[in-house]
């Protein structure tokens, strides 16, 4: 878990303001819930892998003996920290349905926490940035999703996002032409999630090595080698078919084409081929999605940006019955890491450097006469050589600066431009 | 602990947005640390009864050879959830002291975790808002806190805040002179410190029952029961030497008039009476203060809306050389029950009311136009009745609507204002 010093605190927080406004603006409404969870909520088996990697949360006033009749760590815990947003967001809506709009978009800015090895790129402290609509079953709620995350990341100066979209009938049903049984379903994705890291004949010997109906292998392997025409299609209909075996859910078919139509329309410019890609292997690690997934990434890294899907069964866990629900998260310490936005203009920032002789009483009314006209100003001791102060202050963004000695007034307050030139 | 939905968390957000602006402008800057600390850390007794009450969090990779070996509770936690903002920030400057200023300003807005027994009014989850000045030993420190804070209240639109001061050494020094032993102090002002709930009376049969020297509780009695006269003396070294017994520690005295002085030139207007009081019962509960303390008041409300004081000896702890600091937190969940600011104005918020039959394709980039406009925009099927789904509207804070069927063009657009007359 880390600290974030001023500069950085900074710097994170103008990311989430932006990215909270255009959230906002696309009709989506931001709520809290608290950090911890009751422990077997998260443990319910909604989290997948995240469930091991929950911190529980001590019982309060344990004594000896009920540390002795413990038979494993969580029967100690009642409460844990939350390692995603999707879980809490479930069990909120399951308590305030009666206080929420029919269609409820939500906005999530929050930590989440897992118990990670510590490594680099991964914190065990972290913010995510999710979005979610319930009570939505159609292709309307990915549309809203995608189209707001897409201006997110132009507000944030990453223009040219790229969606990949699929959806997990359209996986299942790939699987089941080709032969695999529905129990093989679940383990053959794990393997074809890899299919980035490991390629196409690494996923074929994963699957065979790990005993999948040697006839659906082949059929895959048959598959990944087809012929292909090298004639671009853009995202539609035509695309989708040709990337899948025969006979695809039309269900599943229909609204992926409706969600392309409407992110295409929404962002304007010409059709798909940039925009939008039809991904037939993506899978997304959670067990719990249903219908339309997808992920954000964007040409200057080789890596997703965030993602999501539909998620209908969820809901119903907690609230007895089912809820539609779809949601997108962005990979926030990913994007803090690619992008920086200038600091809020406007604010005139002001260094007062005075000397020990001058009035206390005299030199905080300088200070909040400057305040008050909207400046923001920090005291600091005059030093015997003042450059290295002046750079730091510049450093930190104040803008000018004035020497305040016994005999200074508001009136007489020498106010100079405070440049970075020094610096370089 | 508390879910926040949409209406309560623009609320609190509006009010920390405020404050974290007003106490920017007075040049203090943000950091973040983790929820979690290290175990032994929260439980250095810094944290007085608030260490009870800290969240444990479980060891991860646990066996039940473990859970076995375990006397206590603690032995199975290595992390836990902060009580304060006080303790988390003493360890964030003994790590990072050499990347900071020398006098180092911090804000800290975030949430703390408190075992309490559940109760109206007080929750295991709330937010603190708190400033602290690191490295700089002088009164100045105290000034800046106490001029920010009630510039905080201010544009809170809680005009008339009263800050109620007095010193710890001021505090010792009076029992002291009482007659009571060095080893009583601490008690003596748990007991003290009750004035308010208890009263005068209340408080001298405590201090007789738990057996402190009956000479120092008869001569407090005498203290109590002097001749006052009614004559007015503003807040200044008189009124401070008239409210104590005699001999104050000089330097107490003279800080608690400078940070006085301070204040009441930096806020203008007359001195002293209803801006600064002289307490010299005031103790605040932590023992780790040193120097001046305080509390915030409003006259329209019996209980304080934040307090704080000087603990130069803490970041020595953690640093191993002392580093003066001095702090005042704001009770946030307090504040949030008594202010409402109006919604930040200018976001003109339209929502779409849309047949069932306009192509997605087509809603989607009407809404999308008026998001590039600068609106917020919520789509809301269109409801036979749309009398409550407008009323519902209003309330959330949308201005405008229109109704969108399948001819409805941007340019046929009829935006109509929304108004809240029909919900009264």
């Amino acid at each position: 878990m880390r600290d974030f010093l001023p500069a950085e605190k900074a710097r994170r927080e103008r990311l989430l303001g932006v990215i909270r406004d255009v959230y906002r603006r696309h009709g989506f409404d931001e709520i809290e819930t608290p950090v911890a969870e009751d422990s077997e909520r998260l443990h319910a088996g909604l989290g997948g892998d995240n469930e091991k990697l929950a911190f529980g949360i001590l019982k309060r006033g344990l004594t000896r003996d009920d540390l002795q009749a413990a038979q494993e760590p969580l029967d100690l815990a009642d409460l844990g920290l939350r390692f995603d947003l999707t879980v809490p967001l479930a069990r909120f809506y399951a308590s305030h349905r009666a206080d929420l709009p029919t269609v409820f978009r939500s906005i999530q800015i929050a930590p989440v926490w897992r118990a990670e090895r510590p490594q680099k790129g991964r914190y065990r402290q972290f913010v995510q940035c999710d979005i979610d609509v319930l009570g939505e079953p159609g292709p309307r709620a990915e549309a809203e999703l995608l189209v707001a995350s897409l201006d997110a990341l132009d507000a944030l100066g990453l223009e040219g996002g790229v969606i990949r979209l699929n959806d997990r009938r359209l996986l299942t049903g790939m699987l089941a032409t080709l032969g695999f049984a529905p129990s093989e379903y679940d383990g053959a994705l794990i393997t074809i999630d890899k299919l980035d890291k490991i390629a196409q004949d690494g996923v074929l010997a994963e699957l065979r090595e790990r005993g999948f109906t040697p006839a659906a292998v082949d059929a895959l392997e048959a598959f990944f080698r087809r012929p292909q025409t090298m004639e671009f299609l853009p995202f539609g209909e035509a695309a989708i078919r040709r990337a899948l075996p025969e006979n695809p859910d039309p269900e599943a078919l229909v609204g992926l084409v409706a969600i392309g139509e409407a992110v295409m329309a929404a962002r304007g410019g010409a059709p798909g081929e940039a925009l939008l890609q039809f991904d037939p292997f993506l899978v997304r690690g959670m067990g719990y999605y249903t219908g339309p997934i997808f992920e954000l990434a964007h040409p200057s890294v080789p890596y997703s940006l965030g993602g999501g899907g539909r998620y209908d069964g969820m809901i119903g866990r907690f609230l007895g019955t089912d809820v539609p629900a779809t949601g997108f998260s962005l990979g926030f310490e990913r994007l803090v890491d690619l992008v920086d936005l200038p600091d809020e203009a406007g604010t005139d920032a002001v260094a007062l450097l005075h000397d020990p002789e001058v009035p206390l009483a005299a030199l905080l009314a300088l200070k909040t006469a400057l305040v008050a006209d909207g400046s923001r100003v920090r005291l600091v001791a005059r030093p015997k050589n003042v450059k290295p102060t002046l750079d730091a202050l510049a450093a930190d963004g104040f803008t000018r600066f004035a020497f305040v000695d016994a005999a200074t007034t508001a009136a007489s307050l020498d106010l100079r431009p405070l440049t970075e030139t020094a610096r370089s």
